[in-house]
């Protein structure tokens, strides 16, 4: 089984703007109303209409994430994940998934900072089974020293072939640890080893008590259905579940940065690898409201395209950059990382590498961005993002995680407009203001030689494709 | 109030050894025998009679420190230390101080990363005042909400104080936070500050529970008294409390460094200072057992006194430093730093200071240290141990840190033989084992102008020759 798990590590999700066109032409199907209720129990349910196609994607939120972890229990969220699917006190382990893929449908999990959420990609008329199962496994999980105890060896596993014997992964998660210094946003979210191999029973078991409850959870449900009739099952299967005391954890606020840090981690790899992480707002930690969809515009500007500045400059201008991304998320529910990682070009050093962003960097504060470019970003923004939604799983991501997080699923409607309206001094000012090197964490990743022993041990091609993506 | 903290901090300890001679003579003073003996509730108890004056130490060390916390609850060994003082169901708030000060007797306690420690020094036949006192407030502690409003606005001043207010400890705070990426040794003793303001007094009760009983608590006696009589007064007075079900707290070893870190902290200062940080091992942590004692006299022979290396070579010689000192500690309960520190001389570069300090370090790994030189330095060492071992009130502290660490008190006979065993060859191979690049983090504070407001706002200079020391 995989059950991946989801970070902020730079991904590529940005660069598929492709289909401008047809994304624009389905912008019509992304407006349809959401209908929102809430059980006596508390479990708020979203369901969104979307009747392209007789399917539907049903998925249950939970408000739990590595975010809400301390240290000596980082990954337990994700571990408890894993434990889903061993079955409860009805139904034998493994036996859930069996069943939905006997009714012809997908199923899976995955685990983020601020986030645990299960899904279900089924037939329309087939909803039935979906809540029928998370329903008895919100409330009836059996969590059992046998399969705890073979589980715990998968995960452990898990980290070893997704971070230990990958070094750009190693070397994120280093990153990550030293940017924050209080944030719980510093701990992966599969946990640290250490903390893996000594996980108890009893740590899962108040894990689940703690978090898994309907008053700790959205239910999320869009396709071709009727919000009557899933009313109707929402309040069958789950309304009968009791709510739970949940005590939020204490709040961990990221202290202030004043000043650069900078990381080497020397493991056997390939190629050298160089991260940049600037502390920046999201819409969650409440700066001024356009400032997230600013950042939100410039790392488009920045990193979004072939067309952006460091693809064109850096990797085709100077030849400096093999490869360049950006990463920033609006809706991270704390202080999070404007991200940039970069690869030099064969025969560029790291140094010129850095040297070329830092640069970049410095025109973006110095110097507005001219309205053509700031246009044309726009644009592939918005496509983006309309183009995204013409997936309905997607859809139920967007609705599910901007509840999670606190922000409410009507966020959802503001960032189209949100992002239309960033003006260039917006754009310079977000720069000036959150791209500071007193606020500025940077590492490299240094080769060793690949023949080394924890080289040899390295995983198939296979998994890097995989890694951390969902 | 004052209840110091105790840190790691780079201190001037090394530096008393000037009455060598004196310190020699007293050696015979050392040897008398420890008693031991353990109450049926787990109570922990060492007598070490000492009858040069009519005087008494009594030390209560609690198995919980700043090492024991999790991240949203840091600093809460030492809040509570601080409400230890409020009085119990028989005692009012301040009644405690009040009692010993009318005995002619001083108090006081302190807070480390491995322990809680309670003192009292009196007249020897008051000793039972003492264990009255400590043995009611073990288990009889009233924790009131109107003490805790206020005493949770003491802490949060003395760490306005003593670290936002004090560049040099901002910036070993920061430094600890990036060199320890996953150790507890991470969180400063204190705590964050967003942590102390969200205490409440249901987190003080459950610390106070979890960690204050016989069972995790060692009594020390150390003075003019007979061990039979102090059996019979810790039978009478700490006898009868009950022991508590204490669960160690989840391993955190600190994940292997495998690069160099390097940190800034910009604040408003006067002078700028270096911190060089190493990984090292310590007797707890069960390297060659020979390595912590040659650990500690490389740090003598670096940083010990007026005539170490970098004193003599980077104060005097090249006069690229105005001050150094260098700090290691065999004794922590887990992985530990080597510390060095320094501030540039007038018109000095820092890069210039850490070149200087960087081919010292490489002047270890590469040469062995002379014979005579290691003689002069270990002579220091053990007469450094031997006279601070004159003070009854030492003798107990290293009694009590020994045992609550786990390493046991009679690891204090093993010192000097230890110290007087390493070789020069021992000393090289920690250096070269230890004292590398990839296990070192660096921070740099880059003084800020002080006519900002954070410097006007800054602690009156008395308070700066306090600081986190015991």
């Amino acid at each position: 089984m995989t059950t991946p798990h989801v970070t902020t590590q730079p991904s590529a999700a940005k660069a598929a703007v492709a289909l401008l066109a047809l994304a624009l032409a389905t912008a019509a199907f992304a407006a349809p109303e959401v209908h929102e209720f809430t059980l006596g129990n508390g479990l708020k349910v979203l369901v969104k209409p979307d009747r392209r196609a007789p399917v539907v994607v049903s998925q249950v939120w939970y408000k739990v994430g590595s975010s809400y972890e301390t240290e000596g229990l980082t990954g337990i969220s994700h571990m408890l994940e894993h434990m889903m699917f061993k079955g409860t006190e009805s139904l034998g382990p493994g036996k859930f998934s069996r069943i939905v893929a006997a009714e012809g449908g997908r199923e899976n999990a995955f685990t983020g900072q601020d986030y645990t959420a299960y899904f279900q990609s089924l037939a329309s008329d087939r909803l039935e089974v979906s809540l029928r199962l998370e329903a008895d496994r919100m409330a009836n999980l059996l969590l059992r020293d046998e399969d705890f105890i073979k589980e715990r060896e998968v995960v452990t596993e898990e980290r070893r072939l997704r971070t230990e014997d990958q070094p750009e992964s190693l070397t994120y998660e280093t990153f990550q640890a030293m940017a924050y210094q209080t944030s719980p946003y510093r701990h992966p979210v599969i946990g640290w080893m250490s903390d893996i191999e000594h996980y108890s029973l009893d740590d899962l078991k108040g894990w689940y008590r703690r978090w898994y409850a309907p008053n700790n959870a959205t239910l999320v449900v869009v396709g071709d259905v009727d919000p009557p009739a899933v009313r109707a099952l929402a309040e069958r299967y789950f309304g009968p579940l009791k709510p739970a005391a949940v005590q939020s954890p204490k709040p961990r606020p990221e202290v202030e940065q004043v000043g650069l840090r900078r990381v080497v981690v020397e493991a056997p790899a390939k190629l050298p690898y160089l991260l940049f992480g600037y502390k920046a707002p999201t819409a969650a930690t409440r700066p001024e409201p356009w400032e997230p969809y600013a950042l939100d515009v410039l790392a488009a500007i920045l990193g979004g395209d072939e067309s952006s500045r460091l693809q064109s400059r850096l990797v085709r201008g100077e030849e400096v950059a093999a490869d360049v991304g950006v990463s920033y998320d609006p809706y991270d529910r704390m202080t999070t990382l404007f991200t940039i990682s970069a690869v030099p070009a064969q025969g560029r050093s790291m140094d010129d590498l850095e040297a070329g962003v830092v640069e970049e960097v410095r025109r973006l504060r110095e110097e507005p961005v001219l309205a053509a470019e700031l246009d044309k970003v726009k644009t592939q923004v918005v496509a983006a993002d309309v183009y995204q939604l013409d997936s309905v799983f997607a859809q139920a991501m967007r609705l599910g995680r901007l509840e999670t997080v606190g922000l409410g699923w009507r966020t959802a409607d503001e960032y189209v407009p949100r992002v239309r309206a960033v003006t260039p001094e917006q754009v310079q000012a977000v720069a000036r203001k959150y791209l500071r090197e007193e606020a500025l964490t940077m590492a490299r990743l240094k080769p060793l030689p690949l023949s080394s022993p924890v080289a040899r041990a390295s995983a198939p091609a296979a998994i890097e494709g995989g890694r951390h993506a969902r």
